[in-house]
């Protein structure tokens, strides 16, 4: 099936909004407990996305479109967010997130991107040969790999409290792949 | 720890914001895909939500207050939502959600619960006695655990498309717990 930018950009231009309504002025016992030493809450989680607007998504574009495979990308910082979150609140990252998105998608719609481009190529410190449409599909991809985290998270903190109908609950069922 | 009923309601009253902000006017490629046969696509689950709505929650919250364990829950129609979704739009559907929902917590709230009433205890048809925190925690975590399968099925829309960076991404390792 051949790529289609604008559903990408369509689900790129919504996280934003959608985590704010989640997670916007929400009890503490929802945005900052996490599922056991060394994992991530909520808010550590916006942070993250927050380090990926900054250094990763169109650094990565700009990238391949300048230097092809020549010039592999620097890597991604996956604890970078301790630097993005540190002294904020949960409203100011949900801010700053949906700032960094807006521009980096006005920023996207300049590169003015032809199907031709999507086949362009770049190189992955670990994963090797990638494409343009690879990387733009994999940034909102990622935005649903972090939501779907965030769920899983929230649930978890309702483990006990479900009883037995835990049983029924798949996101209590689910093993933590998104860490 | 204590069951806090306001950190349910909380979640309870952002769902249906969080679905609009995701859902509303997104391509059909997101919304109306499903991750193969007999599986539910993002329009299938919030027609499940509503019908959650019309027939569960409430209904099982005043089956504890009036029967007690005497009389069980009616058990639930987990293919419901097709009657709910049947010749209506995805916009059509979120407006019905929000509106049921808060019409649901408005319910709640007009039953008053105290503590006491937290332990207070129902007969479900499948898994036997459960309380009414069980109860209000459960529909939170059905919430969640949608919201999850959501993201889940949406994202194994690019299962291809983000090329060899699924290894990367967590919601793909996924293997659909909420059906």
């Amino acid at each position: 099936m051949e790529y289609n930018l604008e559903d990408t950009i369509a689900l790129l231009a919504r996280t934003p909004a959608v985590l704010s309504s989640l997670l916007r002025d929400l009890p503490e016992a929802w945005t900052h407990r996490n599922e056991g030493e060394k994992t991530w809450c909520p808010f550590d989680i916006v942070g993250h996305l927050i380090h990926g607007e900054r250094t990763d998504w169109m650094a990565r574009a700009n990238r391949i479109l300048e230097s092809g495979e020549t010039r592999p990308f620097d890597p991604f910082d996956r604890l970078g967010q301790q630097r993005e979150s540190q002294g904020k609140t949960l409203p100011q990252l949900l801010d700053e997130f949906a700032r960094l998105r807006t521009e980096n998608l006005a920023a996207l719609r300049t590169l003015n991107l032809k199907p031709a481009d999507f086949a362009r190529r770049g190189k992955h410190p670990a994963l090797g040969v990638v494409t343009m449409s690879e990387l733009l599909a994999t940034w909102a991809a990622h935005d649903l790999t972090h939501l779907h985290q965030i769920s899983r998270v929230m649930a978890h903190q309702y483990r006990e409290t479900v009883g037995p109908w835990s049983a029924y609950l798949g996101v209590m069922h689910c093993n933590g792949h998104s860490s």
